[in-house]
């Protein structure tokens, strides 16, 4: 057993730890347990920095890795924060447990950090919602429905009529495949914009997220590769492109999915399936054309490749004549179709579902099963009432309208207000518009000043799988009404024309600088 | 190009199936897909009789089992159905697709089979729902809440009481986490029964269900073992001993799981987590004592090794003291506790929960968003309603009245009118009683005979991982009243004392003929 210690330097703390080089205990384990007893004990206070990484491995004779995992530890933990330039701070002090205090100096902890994978993507999410922080703030992060137009009385008597109706079945376990009405109401639904399937070729999901992860579990094994859109949905990143599974991205054009190149990929390597989001493209707004679609399923079944198709926002069409889903041009039996509730009703009943041939709806039903058994049958059954009693379609068409206003809105401010070098498409439908930014600007940067004006956005390279282009906005135009939309754009459109403007000068310093050495 | 067929014999069609050896598209997707034409046209007819798979192979040129797969397929789409020991008819004739569907003949279908795995069990629940096939049957079979029991009107002012207050917030997208009025309610209630977590430390699910299956994801990777209970869930058997996961099983004693031979395997090999169900274990309804929880747990934390706690039916107590989970023992951090609505609320609404360590609930929650982004908020909203007024403590309150009687009304039946050679254990809670037969009996084989005096059971080989004992019968009592249950368990023992009498009858038949060739 050795002791180490630092001399108090600078605003910091001895630290005294010990390290035990023969106990089965990892030396990180001891490292994170007596910091964590160091702040416990009071001996670092909240806001204490910790000695760098480099330097406490030194002076405990370990790996600087040692050091970090443990530092990771406690980070999780919460005890301890890294601010970047500035060090590592005590953040918090571990909650006293009532009881067995005094045993768990003695208990070791579980060294959990040893057990757990080390990649942890996919927190976009809640870096979304990090970006609200609290402030009132003006939203085009999300392309969300707009909470304000549920009509919410009409789906209250929804949920308490089949509540009453049939209370004690919706609240009894159910079958995995899904609410038999519901599946019975979908069938018919698709069969109108040219789908055809029966009702139990319908799964009833959990919405888009947990299609896209089960079909992923089906179709996809460890070391396979998939073909997804890029930029495309985070949501489908996360599941196509985590860990071992490998991917291919296909450009996503003016006219969407970019198929010469998705042809040469098809051609040179086998993926297990193709990932598109046809009609306005998450995040461009891009919609392709009939002629495409065709290409595209002729395409697939000529290399025999399964295509995702994701038409989440396909009712959302604002101008323009209805095209029909690429299933609906499906003589093959390839396309594995997904849809939800989420856009054209309400995310937070987290209902969606999955079209396709019987013997992958077996599959995806046994997937189900082993995740989570069903869909909450009572958030199945509301939205199916709701629908079937004509409120959904009611809903939608006022939606439609007051998104069609808001992008509209959305268009002009952009007009008056965006600098001349930026450009923008006008989707016939959806839910946002796609900005490119003069190629100097950084969006995730300019966030931080968007939101000191009280305005967010997504900056565009949460939506890349890889090649980010950051000079790219997602602009969501539901969750604003058109007067708030106008004052959102014009001080973002100032931020951006500021930063632009330094931007210049700075590259004028730049050359005359460049200039004088030169000279 | 070669044409083969085979002549009309025995009720069979003359079938013309013709193989194109040099096309890209595989053999047995040639073979299904011209069975499939030849029951569209109606050269072959529901009911008729297709070749055994050996004898098209034969015919054919071809594999066994390339005309395996072809039926696989047709199979999962419902056309052909194989009855043991009578063969393969045709069962259905496939739905004329309205569009296309004269082009449908020339394109020829995505060979699904060749995409998806070929393993697929899991079909458990639906074995259960299989079992009910329509008749008025008396159920023993699920360890499942009784619907007669819900407090209907209570849970439906609930939901209608959240919807009135945040009907908006509950509607649009939520935090993947969950809930937080509902981590509030939970760690404050887990704290009265020894588990102090704050509510960060909670994560909510869509049922216990879904709580293994994101464990499953963060600590086990392909080629890892994991130790469960031998026999248990089969929801936990389907996530933790699927496809690429290796396990070992532990006994389960009259005193729970065997911690002797799990100290064997801890120190011989390194499973990444124990799975076990400390209170009224699911199927064989022991608990294992406060020393052998304290036991199990210095196990765990002296080879560092992660417990999974299933405590679903904990509450569920009938008889005898409240023991601490095995959470509440945990000096270490190494126990992820589980639980969930469904046995002592409303299995349809599925709600589940963990609580863990911070580092743990952070990678649960990020695998919780890439599945379905978060739980339904109106089911998480309407049963914290429920729970904050009271009324799941006065559900639970009644439903274990009620239960313990009919498992009373069970012991005292069984007591009755099974033959003396079973024996079964008391369960001081729980669901469902576990039942030994004498060795001779198939339970599953059972099964049929009972359904048709009406009763139906889970025969005990659902719930082992390996060597399952085809002698033992899990029978739940909370589906039925105290009569009904005396009623079914008469005719049951009638059942099993006909088998038992027949089984003599035959063994000394057998006996006497054994011994006529010895004399």
């Amino acid at each position: 057993m050795a002791r180490h210690s630092r001399p108090s330097n600078g605003g910091m703390k001895t630290l005294i730890i010990e390290l035990d080089r023969e106990s089965h205990i990892p030396l990180y384990a001891q490292i994170a347990t007596q910091v964590r007893e160091l702040i416990s004990r009071g001996a670092l206070k909240l806001g204490d920095r910790l000695p760098a990484n480099r330097e406490l491995a030194e002076t405990l004779g370990v790996n600087r890795s040692t050091v970090t995992t443990a530092y990771d530890e406690l980070t999780a933990d919460g005890l301890i924060n890294s601010q970047v330039g500035r060090g590592t701070f005590v953040s918090a002090v571990p909650a006293a447990k009532p009881a067995l205090a005094d045993e768990r100096v003695l208990a070791s902890p579980m060294p959990w950090s040893a057990l757990l994978p080390g990649e942890r993507r996919d927190q976009w999410m809640s870096g979304f919602e990090g970006a609200q922080s609290g402030k009132e703030m003006i939203s085009f992060a999300y392309a969300l429905p707009a909470a304000e137009l549920f009509p919410l009385d009409d789906f209250r008597r929804s949920v308490d009529r089949v509540l009453r109706k049939e209370g004690r079945a919706l609240l009894q376990l159910g079958a995995s495949n899904g609410y038999s009405p519901l599946q019975q109401y979908l069938a018919a639904q698709m069969a109108l914009s040219g789908i055809h399937v029966g009702p139990d070729e319908v799964l009833i999901t959990n919405g888009c997220q947990q299609s896209l992860d089960l079909i992923h579990r089906i179709l996809v094994r460890p070391g396979d590769e998939v073909a997804i859109e890029n930029p495309t949905y985070p949501g489908a990143i996360s599941v196509f492109c985590g860990n071992q599974t490998k991917y291919v991205s296909i450009p996503v054009g003016e006219r969407g999915l970019d198929l010469d190149v998705l042809e040469d990929i098809l051609a040179q390597r086998r993926p297990r399936l193709i990932y598109t989001v046809p009609s306005f493209h998450n995040p461009t707004g891009v919609t392709m054309d009939l002629a495409a679609r065709r290409r595209l399923v002729e395409l697939a079944a000529r290399y025999r490749v399964p295509i995702i198709e994701d038409d989440i926002y396909g009712e959302l069409r604002y101008d323009g004549a209805a095209l029909p889903p690429l299933k609906a041009l499906d003589r093959y039996g390839l396309v594995i179709y997904i849809n939800s509730f989420s856009k054209v009703g309400f995310p937070g009943l987290r209902v969606g579902w999955i079209a396709a041939p019987r013997i992958v709806i077996a599959h995806l039903n046994a997937a189900k099963q082993r995740c989570d058994l069903h869909a909450s049958l009572l958030a199945q059954a509301a939205i199916c009432d709701f629908t079937r009693h004509g409120l959904l379609a009611k809903h939608i068409n006022r939606s439609r309208k007051a998104y069609a206003q808001r992008r509209d809105a959305m268009l002009l401010a952009l007009e008056r207000y965006f600098p001349e070098e930026a450009s923008w498409n006008k989707p016939e439908g959806g839910m946002a518009i796609w900005v490119k930014l003069p190629e100097a600007i950084n969006a995730s940067q300019l966030l931080l000043q968007a939101s000191e004006q009280g305005v967010v956005f997504s900056p565009g390279e949460y939506f890349y799988a890889c090649s980010p282009q950051a000079a790219t906005m997602r602009l969501g135009f539901t969750m604003a009404g058109p007067a708030q939309i106008e004052e959102a754009i014009k001080r973002l459109g100032a931020v951006i024309k500021t930063r632009l403007a330094n931007l210049k000068k700075h590259r004028s310093v730049g050359r005359a600088a460049a200039g004088r050495t030169l000279v």
